[in-house]
């Protein structure tokens, strides 16, 4: 496929252009002008072009790219490297932040719910719909002991919990990534839990005093399932070869 | 001993009035207006004000205080819980962030390093000294997973390391609490290893890919030490009785 | 009545959500959840406080509440005597800033017109509802000496008036609180007089030099009428005992 | 004396360059290059310069001049008439406005203390210098009742006294024009008194409820001295014919 | 025609309000309040007014005029002689910037495509409406060459050609004045050509890499006609006396 | 010379990290860690890095490199092209912007006062030595028509000139590059003549009404003799096979 029809296809299935971000979102380093093996992950590290590179793609698709507000613009130290295997194998870096976070299909939170087999009831803020992630249900209500192993046994990763794990659970927020600063919403709202990638010294404070569970799930873990789905959807609709390659982080 | 005079000698050692912050230094709640009995602790979370409640203290005295920039306002939910509990029993609030961080005998980083045996050779970043942090050698070389096996050891917790549990390392960086933003300077003076509290996805790949071990060893565990050694020095200087008190905390 | 539910009828009905402020607004401290008892004023002062607790009030409910933006956050001075009064009483505070100035009913603008008898013709500044106050006309023409000595009747204070007593006034602009700022909107627009609470030096010269009469009637005189009125609404509406008191304020 | 000369040398002697204001210091509108004739004031008010075009000056010399921050920069209606009345007379405006609160011997803040026999002790914070005012102390202990009549007997105008008319008086901050907003600085240094030219609703309750005694004597009444006294030093300095007008103003 | 109703009439048809800008756009200086005798041109430099106060006009209608953002706002040098010979002769000065380059009649850049013969097919910018400039086609296809003799031709003005003078072009984009920046919005479309006033240092790499050819025809030449055709306008409507007057300037 | 040792060389001579500037100085590339063969040149373009890949350079040094604040961020178009071949080839491309034009010996506006023999009698802003350019004299006094062709002889440039040609000019201010905006500098001082490399249209008007003549002389034509005169002293310093390359530019 033409690199230029591709982008402008999830551009618009993606509505990259209405959404703010601390990046730019679609073609972030221009490789070939046509695309036909892709390759997806989460984050565009050196492992994961270097395995692009094996894989001789055109393009690898991505949730985490390249700069970031306030990133130093330097092409010097790891991302001189980075841009140099790119550029010499004309490779294209496709990458979606939160455009890929919010979609009501292919988005990391509604992927995980799946993955997870949450019931989706809306949205976490739903007066502020530019905030990501959901409020929804359990499977069935479990313990907050039951639950940590059943994400373990999911996202094969175990959970940090914070609460008595003999509190039965049913009503849950969850936002991917690192939005351990959501907490509260799920409070205000009045949600037995809240699950994210990351935790930090006063969201503990917080789900504590005020008896919400917190479950920290890994920001990688929790963000594997979007860019997969997104490369799923394109492989069928442009007719790609597109692999997913999972570069293992303890985070 | 009287407030005015204990907050005012504080506020002069610690040199809070030159240090911006993110939130207020010194006397944050007021409560008695003398002082006699002190409880110290890293977080001034319910949980510690009931210990202080408990043992009939006139303030407690922390490295995480209250009001930080952006915080909603209103006293409501676990905030006016923790300001009654305050105000009800009479007890100040004493709180330092970076002032307490940053102290060349109290602070956490030069406490951090008396307790894992490291030399401190310089400050972290040397063109920018408002940067809290430090450089400096491991007691003697240890491979990484000697030094992971001491930090858990001295600091009572399992740290995460990212890097080659084979390699040698003598040069260290370090800054207590969340400071993994400062990786890159690390990187940038060429140093082995940094330690710090918390750690993120962008942070894995900047320490794989620049080949620096990385030590996360808990925001709460590395922080620990400047508010209690600052408050064994109030005990003695103004004969208070101190008690320092650690509610534990995972992350 | 939950305080749940009366706050969130409040915010609703004066459509606080949605109007930028120098406050938060609504619920400002928490205090029990139930409330029979409100007490209304114009300003949380300690003395409106205290006379709260005398009535026993569950819950205050003023113009002007707490926590302006730059003001200092810490609970020490009058913000520690106030904040404890309050919670060590269980009483609530609840504070409606511009969303009382604005409400087509209820607000402090049509309350004084009202007492004034003046008649509304419409808003302040057309291009820009989100100004506070209106334009309209005097119950008659008077001139400047006689609308002083009306003012002065209505309200039980003596205005400062800037302008020939001898001078008729048909039209009128007004806009309760501090507005002196908005005088050029009432010379932009061709009215004979504007009143507010407040006055500076710049707005005398500004009257003088346009020829328009300026009243300058007390901020305090000038936004008593709203939270008394909103007071009368909710007593109704919930059948709750509600009392207005006046704490006397020269200003 | 050419006009370059007169205005570097105030310039220097009030070190206009090195004060942040909230506008231009210096010569704010250009008239003749030569000076001879100057007429000060408080305030550029059309009153002013047509009194100053009576005496046939060449040159305004004031405190509160023009094009302030967020002022409408379009000369028109008052300004346009105060500009053409200027431009049309080949009047310079010259305008200091905080450099002329701040001088140690012309300034606002020092003459005031001279015309009430105030003793200056120091500056208002002496841990930012950059802002105006002083602490000192009254010519003797006084009631509160006393020092009002003699505010009055002094300028001329009766002040607004908050506060108990039968306390004794000794220290006193002040600051001239409209500085009610640092009454907290007077509270916090422990003084009994805060005079200034304004009040506002606020101001009261903080007043009332630190028992600080509270003087609102006049926005001009205050600000009256140092333009004159400046003007009465270059007349010395250069040998300037120079007067005084002073355009009364109720504020 | 009453000033008023003028002014009031072009705020309208230009939809000044709703426009955001570098300067205020409507009446800039306030003269007579009738106008009969009108004088147009590009910019209200001291040439123009003397032009203005010659025809004994009562207003000025220019694209720059005064009071732009970051200019210093005191009344000296180049500004006093501006402004004295306005109020003297009391002649309004009326500007339109942006709505005057943006009208879709009397604008700057429909009139220069009439001048050219140009085809209007669109705007510059078709996500970012607010953008001045239009892309369309040549009368004919031209070579580089034929086409920078037919701008010489049309604007009585030598243009600045980047690109070969062989090439054929048929498609082109325009912003008159100095609007070099927007370079890249007619690179990014994909257009042959892009024609503006001014030119700088980095425009001539970014035509020269990506081939696009680069005409610089001058900020003056340009922007002639709007005002002019504008001038036209208000002749008609309101049976005034209007004349052009062109300023030269090589820029 | 290994390539870290250049180049804090260089950022220690011309004192990078003290100036603010609208683009990173130093390494903004990196290539090659040891560098021996350098080309210098005004701007990084594609056709100056062509030229360095054929004479088979380590590094090119140049006044004008990348990552301008409000850049668009992403690696495409005319961007990944001049990447890609720096990349591919190994190339360091070492910029310095504002510490290029101010160094007192190197920089590019002491060095254009040598080509064209002014005498440098300080800097253009002597209240702020952050701006760069200076003021000086004439080799001897000339008409405007005369240093018009002086100036066309010594840079190989016509320049374009706004002033009458039989004036005679004695002093001069000059700033290299894009410096009209700094033309009120050189009339504020009283200077005869102000020279920079590009002119707008404000200041054709500006010039015109102070009677101080304006000579725009290239942009690129005054920046080209910094980069050239740094790079003969490294080729001394260092032992360095330095080529300075020009690569023509009308503007």
């Amino acid at each position: 496929v033409a690199r230029k029809e591709l982008i402008s296809h999830l551009d618009r299935i993606l509505q990259s252009k209405k959404i703010r971000d601390y990046c730019p979102n679609g073609l972030q380093v221009a490789g070939s002008e046509t695309i036909q093996k892709v390759v997806t992950g989460v984050t565009a590290s050196q492992g994961l072009i270097e395995a692009a590179i094996e894989e001789e793609a055109d393009a690898i698709l991505v949730h985490h790219g390249y700069f970031w507000k306030g990133e130093d613009e330097r092409v010097i130290g790891i991302k001189k490297e980075r841009l140099k295997a790119l550029l010499t194998h004309d490779i294209n870096l496709i990458a979606y932040h939160l455009p890929l976070d919010m979609h009501p299909v292919y988005g990391n939170n509604v992927q995980l719910a799946d993955v997870l087999g949450l019931q989706v009831d809306g949205p976490l803020d739903d007066e502020d719909l530019s905030v990501p992630g959901n409020v929804g249900r359990l499977p069935r209500p479990m313990t907050g002991g039951e639950f940590s192993a059943w994400i373990a046994q999911c996202l094969q990763r175990e959970p940090l919990h914070i609460g008595e794990s003999g509190d039965t659970i049913e009503t849950i927020a969850w936002c991917t990534g690192g939005a351990q600063g959501y907490l509260q919403k799920a409070v205000d709202a009045g949600i037995d839990a809240f699950l994210t990638g990351e935790i930090n010294e006063p969201a503990v404070h917080l789900a504590r005093e005020t008896g919400t569970h917190f479950f920290s799930a890994g920001h990688h873990a929790t963000e594997r399932y979007g860019a997969k789905a997104l490369g799923e959807y394109i492989a069928d609709e442009f007719d790609l070869d597109v692999t997913f390659i999972d570069i293992d982080n303890p985070v």
